[in-house]
């Protein structure tokens, strides 16, 4: 451990992999930090890996008190704790030794409500706060994630150039960090980023399941097909570490590791909590519900094996003939086009938010802040980014003119492989929740009349008309029985 | 209006359509009824309706405390206010002048949590309370609708009498009525019928939709296959109101009226509350959830509008030919087959809460007591009555073995109209994404081994094997550099 020579710029308290992680990237950047945990042998731990990684300006404290003693003022506190209660907790035990004008910030995956509550106690103490989305797992904490802070803006700008310099930097776009806006809109964004994270994750499996099942490639085969896509218009980092998945040989047995993985799916709260603010919001998410319905259906391993036994093989014969070759180009159009309608939901959920919340979200510049560090990371966000320099109000990814040409390249091979997977029996929820969209979204007649109709039938709920301004009922009922007589 | 002779059984308070048709329906089964208005014109036009619709055994009051001090000891009264701060409002105004004992019962959708909120408070005050869902809208509430009621079971048994011949009664299978459960499981289940209802439907839009843009259906043509449709395994409320509007012509101008109406649908909250559930729940929901969703998108109108422009039009040529006899027998395999698939998400919402919650629902009960009065009334119920009475602990209805034969029967018709659906790019989201339930529900092996060993590559989430128990964890990133040097 070096000698401390004066106060240290900034600490951090919660030292498990992320934190000690992000820890390690601000001290390398030059930022002399102060460490804090609970538990104090990840204390040690930390310090001695800021030792062993080049003699970084680490400074472990055992003890709250000289922890935030040993911060210059106003001081400014990362926490990197589990969400919900361990946050209160840690909060409470820091702000004990803190004094006004210091600042916590939260940087787990919080809901963004528990940021605003926390928010209002701390400025009632003097505090200020900040919820900070940070993406990018483990290796991003360490080498550079995105960064997503939201909260006090007079607290960010007192650390702007730390984030500015641990941040993913992106030639060309700078650092993966902006100010969100007030409130918990730094959560809210990063809870959004999952759930698309969630999108992307459902329709490559979808791409994998279709290529393996019906064009029956093996993993070789389809270690080159994602190899070549992470070299367009697919290049990414979920795409990157695919192609890498399928290389890796089982350690404990024969043949592949992916095809030893169980088909279940963990989670963490984001997906649904994005799922349901969609819902909150009147913003229809249908590919983000399919991926986290998706797990859901993993997760019931043993009734899908008693299914499988009533309803016969997963996969259906007698589908039509596949080209392997068209079949792994119209899967990329597919997943590239479903992956649009995927985006733009998720977008839409964030502008709905911002313009209830007034938190003026910048959708271009998240959509620039995601293009490093975090785990959507792709070239894609580069063309989020220009139909919004375009546009800022755009009411919808789908009618950016450049994504709309994209779209109507690619129908006709999404049409064929949503298709071709119903046929063959095998699942493509994220992909066809996609489409649907997509053809719901481009419709201008729905069938909503004859819902409208029926709602008005047994509820009175009254309807409007496409010649006509107003509210109209009709008693459907009594004419019916009158025509019936 | 009548003489009182004596005090009355029960007292109902808001006085609305619903609850001026429910109180009428309580006083022509021969139990006398005290009722009261805040706006008192409201009360007169029930008592006046009570006068005309056979001198029913109904008393009008322009005061809580006359109202109240009307009903025998101890007194029972049903609020029909909308959800949320009327209730609160209502309930206090009614429980200034009740004594303990009384009992209050919220007959409105009413979010479930808000029940048991205001179920303690009332214990407090030594009152009982009870969450009983309505459904059947203003018709069933006056001649019959389906009760859902939840919370004290004292209560509950205190007007059994009274909802056992309120509630309409269906040959063979009783009242539709039953005591649901503690707490308020009234409302949840009533709120699980509305998101199943969202789902049916929605289903039968997308069914007109593609016989009218694909078949080229007529409005009689239509009239006339729904009107089978209802002859056979479709038999429900739904069916026969949908066949009766495509006979009502246009009081306003030329032609048929449904094709007037405009496509924007409107929306209570029960659905979104269902969707949000089952995402809190873990249940697989995607067909309620296309159904919300559609109901979103249907609001876009103007945007829909303006992305016709740009995708050009909403059905596409070169579709493939379609004998329409056989397009509507598909349809309607198609629509059975989804809406099997819907009532399975429903009912396992409904499985998950009452093992959260302790409620002890009985699904088959269920499924009876909608049999008649509310607006999902079906023939189809009886099916999963027998499904739930063969087997109380079904772990989804698609495995009842009656419910596997007929979805296996109708598979194939199902497959060719939603892939039918997609190459004429009418958006069918419902019947897709139950195809989709369906389709990975039977699945034993789906591709999420891939989805977890992203995972676990990103965020050392570690993952299960198929072939040995424990978690594991595999350093992806560092194993596949090494194969590319």
């Amino acid at each position: 451990m070096q000698e401390m020579a004066a106060l240290t710029r900034i600490g951090l308290a919660g030292l498990a992999v992320m934190g000690q992680n992000l820890a390690l990237n601000i001290a390398e950047k030059g930022f002399p930090i102060s460490v804090y945990n609970r538990t104090t042998s990840k204390v040690d731990e930390t310090v001695e890996r800021a030792r062993v990684e080049g003699n970084l300006p680490l400074y472990g404290f055992h003890d709250p008190a000289s922890f935030i003693q040993s911060i210059q003022k106003p001081r400014v506190v990362i926490m990197l704790v589990k969400a919900g209660a361990p946050v209160d907790q840690t909060i409470q035990t820091l702000s004990a030794h803190m004094e006004k004008g210091d600042c916590i910030i939260d940087g787990g995956n919080e809901w963004y409500e528990n940021t605003e509550r926390r928010e209002k106690a701390m400025n009632e103490l003097g505090l200020l706060y900040l919820g900070m989305g940070v993406s990018g797992g483990e290796e991003g904490a360490r080498n550079g994630p995105s960064l997503m802070p939201g909260g006090s803006y007079e607290a960010y700008q007192r650390i702007e150039d730390i984030l500015l310099k641990v941040a993913a930097q992106v030639p060309d776009s700078g650092p993966c960090v902006t100010y969100i806006g007030t409130g918990g809109s730094g959560n809210f964004v990063k809870m959004v980023h999952n759930g698309i994270e969630y999108g992307d994750m459902q329709l490559i499996a979808e791409a994998y399941d279709v290529l393996r099942s019906v064009g029956k490639l093996s993993n070789e085969e389809l270690h080159a097909v994602f190899s070549d896509w992470n070299k367009g218009e697919l290049l990414s980092f979920l795409i990157e570490i695919t192609a890498d998945i399928f290389t890796i040989k089982d350690d404990k047995g024969e043949g592949y590791l992916v095809d030893k993985v169980l088909d279940k799916t963990g989670m963490k709260g984001t997906g649904k909590w994005t799922v349901q603010q969609a819902a909150e919001l009147s913003v229809a998410a249908p590919t983000i519900e399919a991926s986290l319905d998706s797990r859901f259906l993993s997760g019931l391993k043993d009734e899908r094996v008693e299914a499988s036994k009533v309803f016969g093989p997963g996969i259906l014969s007698g589908g039509p003939e596949v080209d392997k070759a068209q079949l792994i180009d119209d899967v990329r159009q597919a997943l590239y086009a479903s992956k649009i309608c995927s985006y733009a939901q998720g977008m839409n959920i964030l502008k709905a938010k911002s313009t209830e919340k007034g938190w003026w979200l910048n959708l271009g510049e998240l959509a620039r802040i995601w293009k490093g560090g975090c785990i959507i990371r792709a070239i894609f966000l580069d063309r989020i980014k220009q139909a919004y320099d375009r546009n800022a109000n755009l009411a919808n990814l789908l009618v950016d003119p450049e994504f709309a040409k994209e779209i109507l390249d690619r129908q006709a091979a999404w049409r064929r492989v949503v298709s071709l997977a119903i046929n063959y029996g095998v699942s493509t929820p994220g992909m066809s929740a996609s489409l649907a969209y997509f053809d719901s979204y481009r419709r201008d007649r729905l069938p909503a009349n004859l819902v409208q109709a029926q709602r008005d039938y047994f509820g009175a709920h009254t309807y409007e008309r496409t010649d006509m301004g107003g509210a109209f009922h009709t008693e459907w009922f009594k004419i019916a029985q009158k025509s019936k007589i």
